[in-house]
């Protein structure tokens, strides 16, 4: 049985340097330290933290906080603002290309267009954007209708959509707006990652999806892989892997999103070449 | 034989305000009014105006001008500034549209972006924009290869163009682009008129395209058609009808660029009612 791994699986650049804080905030072994949220979409990441005595919190006001590490996603500028009013020492482990977003949306608000967000509502990235983007700001999945816009429109990307799902939404917008102004804050890694998955799904007898269940770009990725007709599985550890899958199978693609850890990815190869054995 | 007239066939806004103007300049009967250009494209007006006295010219140094009529699809800005130079009396029968799509092209530039435009590179009306959109413009048709684009790109639209073309235009560059700026300056006429004949594409046996055979728009109308796979014909004059298109045929469809007269629309419908008694 042939183990393909994708070259751009695992870490991005943010979510690197934001567990790179934390576990730098960690060695300190100063009490009081908590992220806002978890810190990112990786429940395995969060335990290992928990361990270190690192928890997430999204209540300010009944913990005995010291220092809070901003989660990769960012926050609303009103929890920044929480925050900073508290007195709390920040360790700001936000995105740089998530804060762009925030730039992004604040910018098209104070220019007057009305913003429109392409990503999932209740994703923290896309709450924390939000906040940036006033009042009239629209936020839609690249499926869903269009609501009624405004004549001057500014599109801004969760980091994680696909391209294709923005061309999707421009579609829609130009039939109604007159002036659009587009910010591709889709990040690089995401699109290279999502690129080298289709290549890899068309070759592969079976896909191995890994990553947080609550991770919007693992998520895309088993989407993906799905909507290219090859047996798709999305899982978290290597305890989810089942022998059965791989009767007959000689290729198996392995591919994880923003937020897995290289050591999971290990462990499912291991474990992959036992059952190969 | 039933025979349906598009409701949107015929002149647009623009083009009726510019023959207008000629119009009501050729009633002073003053010598030396020249068209700069063809003032729209249709071979069949410019016969009625050079029967006034109004003759298109391209070449303002060797008649005696006094009176100059800026053409519907606009001049370039360094034409502007040699007809102004030169003293004549300028009537600016540029379409308000083409004039707007001019300032935004003005207005990118100055605003550091490298402008696209999408349309045919000869037309004149392109021409026009382009001498605005600084010396990095691209012009591009719909179905041609984007060449490499900087990273914040603004999009301008000859006013005849389909929504469609824009749509896949914007496609290719955020596929390069990283900040977009969409002027859609197609004219709300041109759509409607493309939606209108679309329509009634579906609905008849033949199709009459009636226009300038050098006119974008009557040429989109009848491409729109054939796409459709109904029998077309794009002509400028009842002279050209032959009585065989019709053996057979229920429904007749008949739509109009924007730079096609009424009275040649009507000439048309009178030749087929006479096949058909």
């Amino acid at each position: 049985m042939e183990i393909i791994v994708a070259k751009t699986a695992g870490f991005c650049f943010g979510v690197k340097r934001a567990v790179d804080m934390a576990f730098k905030t960690a060695k300190k072994k100063q009490k009081g330290v908590f992220t806002f949220g978890p810190i990112i979409h990786n429940p395995q990441v969060i335990e290992k933290l928990k361990e270190e005595g690192i928890l997430p919190t999204e209540d300010i006001n009944t913990h005995e906080i010291k220092d809070i590490i901003i989660r990769t996603h960012g926050v609303s500028f009103q929890i920044m603002n929480r925050i900073s009013d508290a007195g709390f020492n920040i360790i700001d482990a936000t995105c740089p290309f998530v804060k762009k977003a925030q730039r992004y949306a604040k910018l098209l608000r104070e220019d007057g267009y009305q913003v429109i967000i392409l990503g999932e509502r209740e994703h923290p990235e896309v709450q924390g954007i939000m906040s940036y983007a006033g009042d009239d700001v629209i936020v839609v999945a690249a499926e869903s209708a269009l609501p009624k816009i405004k004549h001057d429109v500014g599109i801004i990307v969760q980091t994680t959509q696909p391209v294709e799902a923005l061309k999707k939404l421009f579609g829609k917008v130009i039939e109604q707006a007159k002036n659009v102004k587009v910010y591709n804050t889709i990040c690089n890694s995401t699109a290279l990652r999502l690129k080298e998955t289709a290549a890899m799904a068309k070759k592969a007898d079976i896909m191995l999806v890994v990553g947080g269940k609550n991770s919007a770009n693992t998520t895309q990725l088993a989407k993906l892989c799905q909507s290219l007709s090859v047996p798709t599985h999305h899982i978290e550890t290597a305890a989810e892997l089942r022998a059965e899958w791989f009767n007959g199978i000689k290729k198996v693609g392995i591919t994880a999103g923003a937020s897995t850890p290289d050591w999971i990815i290990e462990d499912i190869i291991k474990k992959l070449k036992v059952y190969d054995s």
